[in-house]
């Protein structure tokens, strides 16, 4: 319940069109409407500016397609992350609209083109061929939120003048995504560059020693450079959200 | 060397004033020189939109005194971290001007009033008492840099309702800063309730298993709240950096 | 052996009766027979108030009926916990009246309706709908032992709003059951709103540095609440039981 | 805001006796009056049936002394817990009626004499006499919320025999506190001895791979008994506090 | 080279029938002839009292046949470790003699009747039914070994007066083995109830924080019984071969 | 009570001169008296071959005195461990006979010489000679219980020679102790010498990656080696306790 | 671009034949250019003396034979490593004079007989049969480079002679790769014989407290001998590799 | 023993002048003595070309000036590691000619100056100021090996420019060692720009999760290019020597 319902529920007590028992009743959970309420996607679109995302892991692609199409309702942009492909194409067979990426295993259904809002540029940057998934789950994301959205690939630090024939774009950009695994050094070395936001995504790829993306997930917390801050191991999709918040402008209430 | 130097160099080259060998002894190093250069720290305040901060752990008074000397010259806010009481003593009795907050360990030095860039507010809130240090290092940090900060300290979980309160104050800040230790679980309910970027600082705080803050970072790595990134463990300076690098202006060049 | 049959024997040997090498022999090994005895199942139920639980894990289809059918001569109610599906079947269409619960991979017999002799209600909440199965095997375990059980799902702290909507009946509970995965934050909210015992359940839902479900586990056993105990991951069954010793009364003599 | 509160300001915007603005201002933030308020202290007391507990580990002595005298005013039980030596001397030359328990390094005040309002017994057991300081905390605290407490010490399985000569206390208790370090063995121990709950507190006592409590933490935490629920390392006031949620009768609102 | 070839040689130099330059060539090398020989496994039945066991995981059946075959020929008792079902039928059908252990996943060859060599009896116990299989793989090792052996299962501490029941043959014991999983307690009570060595096998029974048998084996390691030394996680083989060189008779060279 | 004991009681029962009501007192707790009893010292004593060794970390020089005391009415031979210098002076200052080791930081007492009961001989070896401390506790532990012990230090595996020029000590030994800390390598090297068991001994000698003896420890339960068990990280105590265990004559009842 | 270039382009600045527009344009990215280039291989070849490997895991069979194909054209010699078996057959059935090498899981293709440039000998000793197929991978690596190498594998610890056989092999290398499971102790050893560089690899070979590997790592690092390097678990490409480095003849470029 | 004196032994036994027993006697140790032998420095310095380096961490003044003495005289150079300040005033004032490093807290004795040997340099780089120490103590340790060596600090990949600057400089040099703390990211970046070998490092800089060095570490050992292998954290002194053992010519005999 948002301001305006409330104005009119005690306009209409004052006019004495609503007993006070029924006006109690409706405020009785206002504690509860007032920060969320009942209709939980609604209030969190206007609370946070971007409702819900489906995380497809351990869900099956019925109980997928059954949540989407309730939300396709409601609103302009619907995202599931970790769909595998079997799953996929089951709902994009029966939701109109719904697009696969394999490569991020994400279905993307949008009303229409995705508006830009964004004023900046969100850079996503990746170290290895490895971390594309990782990188492009980060993307769809950014992008599905209405930002304008660049990608870099394969600029890791064994051959780190790769990164460098980029200077210009990294230092345009407005929040830097930079996704690693292994000894996750790039975000370190790209934050250098720049003085804006980097968002650090450690990946799962490597062996031995790799620990899962823990040794990377350490590296990035360590970073010599303090315009860094992470996010879990192969969260794309976090990084992504997390960048898009800062980038849209304040007053569209993101 | 910037373009304008290139540009007089090769123009220089063209009408015969250097000779070809002396223009390439210059660009040889023009790789460095390009990206970076000897003067470092009036670099790193072009590149960066912040000077070096002074990490004062490990260093003894005179080395920081030192060191705050020289940037003096070229700054106009030097920062120096991590600086016990009594070292404190003896940079302040030496620096003019120079100003120690021994609860967050910091010396703060500025040429005048810290003039205000930051068009939103940082919002740095806190769990515990104990987490009081490291949410003062990030406040202060965020604050030289230019940025109006608020604080709200005490509002852990365990009484959520305290954070309830300041829930217009938590809603229309810009970024904010949620510094907790034990199980680190604020920085999701806080991250719940906006839509702006939150930025998650584990303290080592506790005992047992609280593993030296290892919980709470790991708690707040896994936060079921998207619009969470985590630096490191008692990291309060990194926490008002990376937020200071959202908030202020881009054309500022930050 | 208890104490009337040693008053017997001693006044046996008292009048001669007995023989003292007799009584030695017996007496020798009063310390095993005082504990326990050999029909291990009948005095557990004594001892402990519920007969002993199948751990379904590692066991055939097969075994776990000769179980079941031996112990459904002597108890009331018998449970087997963690049980695939096919082994499900297999076990149902043997046992008459044999329930299986898939979420939960419980089977369930029980002589009859299960009374209910606890006084108050057990509360059982999750954060999250993949902790559910964790969730419904703490509700089956309580249920099963004599105890009214309710039921919240989907309460995690990212919209905490969610949870203040069933605060009466999250008041009224005498103990409350937590299951969350992610950063486990659940249980601190929760403890701080109520004055009984809170059972904090770990699940190892979540990816990267949720380290299968050591990070919620640390940060429950950190929680800055004080009326908050935990037991192993994913361990519904453990805390169903240990709640249900909280709740009935001591002279059932559970 | 409770609900006659609600009531009357309803009724008197029905009567047209407040303005609708009015209402809407006191409304606003019924959600943080409606769940806590702002005297924090007596709400605590009543929603948690005892008040905070002071945490005495990094605060100063002077510290504790303000935080005890403004609680003195409004409760009957003051706890201040990790308390060293030297600070104890200060606090209880200040605070009249203050004691200290150098074992357990906790401070307690009362007013008067605690009475008792358990009706069950809670034992406390701990294994070596390295544990004691951390079962006298649990001992002191589950005495202070008015719980009959008794201890049985140095009964670790290494010597098993000693633990089954207090047999028939055990089997009696209400509630069991059971700590130990090294190997952590002796709540499983307990546990298979009673129906009743056990809260197993692992300490820090050992060395080599006991890993500062770890290994004794993991061990509880896999205990086969199934009663069986555990605290953080060397937590013995949340034991004794957990231990007390218990056991206090339902009514009295604790 | 032994001490008669030495003796040998030397006479044979010093009656000149040997050249100084053929004594040096024999002799350059006799570091390692003297340590060990080029016929391996001869020596490490006279250095080590038993032939070198093969360890069958990560070996086809091919292989593993082979190895056997050319150690039949040399010695009494072949031994295969870790070997799965599908091979141990390929393995039996092809060396006459050799008999499959499924519970142990162990292939045993022996000419004839093993000898029992040993005075005292290997006791090996376990605590759950799931720690069977490295019970087994203790107590065939130990009876290929060529010592009397018996075996106690499933006495846990959960229930500990099953263990009680076993005094005499627990007392009687030359050297026990003890096997438990979970929070791994049944070592240090059994090493408390006798002065005789005690060898403790972790297993990787449980689930949650049981770590894979971390949590048993540190639990092991830290026992507060000082008559205990543990082995590698599941290694039911190193718990047999270590109790039959402590229960050899000394003369028998093993 | 012992079987005399019982004995005793019984015919006193028999013959009318111990009423039925007497006996029974004794006898309730015989279970426990007959497991081990009140007089725990002299229990242990009978049922371990070996009194209690005094844990002395933690403990005063007053409390150590206090105990010594004590046993020193009952016992041969006194052991305290873990004792640091200035209470040794305390303690042998008031212990007549009582001797400080200031390497193995041992207090030794004994009633005249330590008779030599075991057959064979324990040889202590150690890697390094920052191991010797933990080796000497192991050398006097043994020694302590009756043991002929030898001792050969700094035979580390960087130079494996050093240990051959000791192969037929090495290979004449009943029981080996081998203490190293760093990689942990020489037991594995010293085991596949011999036949006999190797007790290995991981230190916390080291820096950088030793993890404080947790990568000895690994590296030991690791070893290639059958003949190998492993106590707790800096345990010499545990080592020389166990290889007594191992090499006393069963019938001294050890 | 090379010096060369820049010469040509400063004469022909110089000279009036390129406009300083032009030439500004071309050295603008001269950073990037001087380091490294656009054809990433041919600089890499350059810059490194060794063209990049294929990390096979995670890339198709398709994809492999896409980037040899491609690399064939410009290179002497090609690597791709982790390619499981079935994807081989794919590749050489494509690409001619391409080797598939099963243990190793290797595919090495080379324009005729690989010429040795190195002028030492580079030996890979292994502990155990398992460790085989990760000291494949460090020979073939290492041969390809153009090393001699050779082979001595089985001669762990367990049984040293077997490895003092091989003294005067192992004295005589240039350079040594030890791989080694379980403990890891065999690199400690070699390193003590030799004074030349020790390559040490640990494998993931093991059960139980191996860790994966972690314990063989370790071991390693804590080496007691200091001519000891460690290269990550499984690494046997990275040790070859790095062995390369070091026997190559610096001017070779390598 | 070498083989001048075996040769002479063999003809006093050939001659009659050496009886058969005696020399049995002699050769009966021969394993040992061929290997290594009694005046351990000796042949230290022979089979690894440089003698033991003394480990002062834990050694008195006293016993480290012991022991330099005693390889003074034998000796051309002595090194000392880990010595505290305290300690190397008593050594320098008592051993002519020592000189205390206080940075890499290392006492250097020589014979004159330490002649050169190697024919490449020695590159030593680190990451940050707080680095030196270690890398100072790998720069004086291969220097008194003989090398030649450089060094550049402070050059970490936060302002990875500043290492371009040294291109050259790391380009022409032989073997690079590379020390970093925090993220360890500098050596992957500078492996990838040489294609010589790379010795890594790990520095326990840092704070929060970097773990003590093990961030570093492992980051270290998951580089992404090939040429690097990497020692125990703070282990500037192994670093040192492994690169000594690279650098110096074969035939020296090193």
């Amino acid at each position: 319940m948002d301001e305006t319902l409330l104005h009119q529920l005690l306009n209409s007590v004052a006019r004495g069109q609503t007993p006070v028992a029924d006006a109690m009743a409706r405020l009785r959970h206002l504690a509860v409407e007032d920060i969320g309420c009942a209709q939980i996607d609604h209030h969190r679109s206007l609370r946070k500016g971007f409702p819900e995302v489906i995380f497809g892991q351990g869900k099956t692609g019925e109980q997928i397609v059954g949540i989407m199409t309730r939300m396709i309702e409601q609103e302009r942009v619907v995202l599931a992350t970790r769909v595998e492909a079997h799953k996929a194409d089951y709902i994009t067979s029966r939701i109109e609209g719904a697009r696969y990426h394999p490569d991020a295993r994400m279905v993307v259904w949008s009303k229409g083109e995705i508006a830009v809002r964004g004023k900046g540029t969100i850079l996503v940057l990746c170290a290895g061929t490895s971390d594309i998934p990782v990188a492009k789950e980060a993307y769809l994301t950014a992008r599905a939120m209405g930002n304008p959205v660049e990608q870099i690939y394969d600029v890791g630090v064994a051959g780190i003048h790769r990164l460098f024939r980029y200077r210009r774009q990294v230092e345009s950009a407005s929040v830097l995504i930079v996704v690693a695994g292994m000894e996750g050094a790039l975000p370190s070395v790209v934050a250098g560059m720049v003085g804006r936001p980097v968002i650090a995504v450690p990946t799962s790829v490597g062996y031995g020693a790799s620990m899962g993306g823990l040794t990377a997930l350490f590296a990035m917390l360590n970073s010599c450079s303090s315009n860094v801050a992470v996010v879990n191991i192969d969260n794309g999709f976090g990084a992504g959200y997390f960048a898009a918040t800062i980038n849209q402008p304040r007053q569209s209430s993101l």
